[in-house]
């Protein structure tokens, strides 16, 4: 299991709609090879600062299966009008876990 | 609850000795107040970064109890030597979450 953190810059007064057109993203990655969820999380130090954290199964479920299917054209066609600069995206291992 | 995001740089070659460090550290974040654990995750795109996500029961138990704790400075003395520069710290609130 792989996490993806997109970082992701709005446009300010589009929060509202913004999070709504994710919240409605999440049927497209429910039906995308590997998803096993995601979070949508907003800083609280920059209020248009996104950073979308995706569980994927493997590596290739995001870079390879998602960005080839539809699925990512229907989760970009909801979103990307939001967008005020292209996303920032890495993909992390998750290597230590302490519970609280 | 909030998400303290830490992004870390250390120095390379101390991968393993930094992971083993941060470990050992639970237990200084486990006798922290509002502490509701953490995970450390590992960039694949940059090996060298790794992000620190904790989870708190309110912003000023990281801001203020934690950071204004002798948790802190144990945390602080077992990871600060592998450090390549001052590590970037940001808070989030989960807006929407969706389940795999």
């Amino acid at each position: 299991m792989i996490t993806e953190i997109a970082q992701i810059d709005i446009k300010p007064g589009s929060e509202a709609d913004f999070e709504a057109a994710v919240a409605k993203a999440g049927a497209a990655f429910g039906r995308s090879k590997g998803f096993h969820g995601f979070e949508l999380h907003r800083s609280i130090e920059k209020p248009q600062r996104y950073r979308l954290m995706v569980k994927w199964e493997t590596l290739e479920n995001h870079t390879v299966d998602f960005r080839g299917s539809e699925n990512f054209t229907e989760w970009r066609g909801l979103v990307s009008g939001f967008f005020a600069s292209p996303p920032e995206v890495e993909h992390t291992d998750t290597v230590v876990t302490i519970p609280g």
